[in-house]
């Protein structure tokens, strides 16, 4: 079968649904790609497309969506909640199916060296494409966004990958590699946010758990739980069934139970598969035992 | 994405591989049909065979196989363990994706009456294809065997679906439709034989536990372990995570730990899927929201 690469390209375009419509019809039009979803947010002012297909019309894809983003989005005009720095703010090549993240890094790099040539917009690479160790962070990439850009841009430390040092109308745009991320919601039988709010401390990666985990204590007053949020930004490293038995335990030490749990839009099937696997003590499961597979191949 | 059907015919020889290989040859020849497998086993005399693709394609690959079968072996010098009725004995139609079962059924009526009208030999429909209650049960439609159907076929009850009142040197095949069928192991952490005995009598239909479980207990004494050996014949029915809870609380109650466990061959992706929701407790989960899915359909 086909190699599948997705993108998930963020507009700086949220409120104006006739250049939303503009910039998602240039993905359209892309044979080979299928367009999956697009959402806007007008506190945001934002749009995130998905779409996928083989990594050639995946890149040509991407290719025609900044082009037309950066024709329509004056940053100068634009306000929104979403932290930015350009027209498109975000372009991540996600592996899906028989494709390496070094291929995915190589896309991006080819985007990013065209973009600079013929838009002349700075392209910062960022996480597996990153060319130093700072840029794999996207939040440092987008520091001080479009407005403080446009005087730090000029120091070597904020020297972009490809294109000019200088900062149009169009911004610059971070472009990268990442594994596909999963929207991985927990909740507790409890209504007590301060418990949700200490295990949420305890499992994000940023204050001393999961590497690959981002978490966030949500309170669902109407349902009387509390929820831990995460974003699992790489499953193959820490898989959803260990996050999950991690919160367990947690919340078994306040006597709390996991009442259920929810993925938010899509999930990668090796993710699923890898759970299954996990609590059926499947210890030599391979996904070529998959019926459809052996199939379709 | 296109209609998916499985077949796995089962042949009265194991030893011959001339014979094995002019039958399979067969399956072969069709075009959108993919032979997944076949294994010989020589104390059977008897070779299992496994072919999936469109439906039709699938019908025309049985067909073909049954008629060279009928033509390559002579049940009257036919002798192996396993017992059998017919040159091809059984004719399994499975629904794989995006076929009901009642379309599976509908494929076993049409081979069924085909071979009884140009073939000339007796069909019986079984498990989910059955026209009476007692045939769904393909040890009850085989009973006596090639040998004793000689005079039984004559009476009333043992009439066939299609085809004459009368054996020739084919036998007789029964051809049915029927769910995916998993080989789920279990094994224990201790080397008592008699625990997996007690276990596999409370876990099997047979005996009281569930209606859609084989199982046997076996000596794994290599590994100083025993082992819950099961056929998991309707994986929506009765699914692999419920029969391994099961497993856990009987072997618990002797003190004994599931070691691991193993899935021998095929295994269809929902009953995988269904196992990662439960442990997950994603109650609301969607196959839709698997990535690979929403891309290919």
């Amino acid at each position: 079968m086909a190699k599948v690469v997705e993108c998930i390209p963020n507009v700086s375009e949220g409120r104006n649904l006739a250049v939303v419509e503009a910039v998602v019809a240039e993905v359209r039009q892309v044979p080979g790609v299928v367009l999956l979803d697009w959402a806007s947010n007008a506190d945001h002012n934002r749009t995130v497309v998905t779409f996928a297909g083989e990594p050639e019309g995946v890149l040509e894809a991407a290719w025609r969506l900044v082009k037309k983003a950066a024709e329509l989005i004056d940053l100068d005009a634009h306000q929104g909640e979403h932290p930015r720095m350009g027209a498109t703010d975000v372009v991540p090549f996600v592996p899906v199916r028989d494709v390496s993240m070094d291929e995915c890094v190589e896309l991006a790099k080819r985007l990013g060296e065209r973009v600079g040539r013929e838009l002349n917009i700075p392209v910062y690479l960022y996480e597996k494409a990153a060319t130093r160790p700072e840029r794999r962070n996207l939040a440092e990439v987008r520091r001080g966004q479009y407005e403080g850009l446009k005087e730090s841009i000029k120091t070597p430390e904020r020297r972009p990958d490809y294109g000019p040092a200088v900062l149009g109308k169009a911004g610059a745009v971070a472009i990268g590699a990442r594994p596909p991320l999963v929207a991985f919601n927990v909740n507790l039988g409890t209504a007590n946010l301060e418990i949700a709010k200490a295990i949420a401390k305890a499992i994000r990666g940023s204050s001393g758990g999961f590497v690959h985990v981002k978490a966030l204590a949500v309170d669902l007053a109407a349902q009387g739980q509390v929820q831990i949020s995460m974003n699992m930004v790489d499953t193959q490293g820490t898989p959803l069934h260990r996050a999950l038995e991690f919160i367990r335990r947690e919340a078994a030490n306040y006597g709390v139970p996991v009442v259920g749990s929810e993925i938010v839009g899509l999930v990668p099937l090796q993710a699923m598969l890898d759970a299954a696997a996990y609590y059926l003590q499947l210890h030599d499961f391979s996904s070529e035992q998959i019926l459809e597979k052996r199939v379709f191949g």
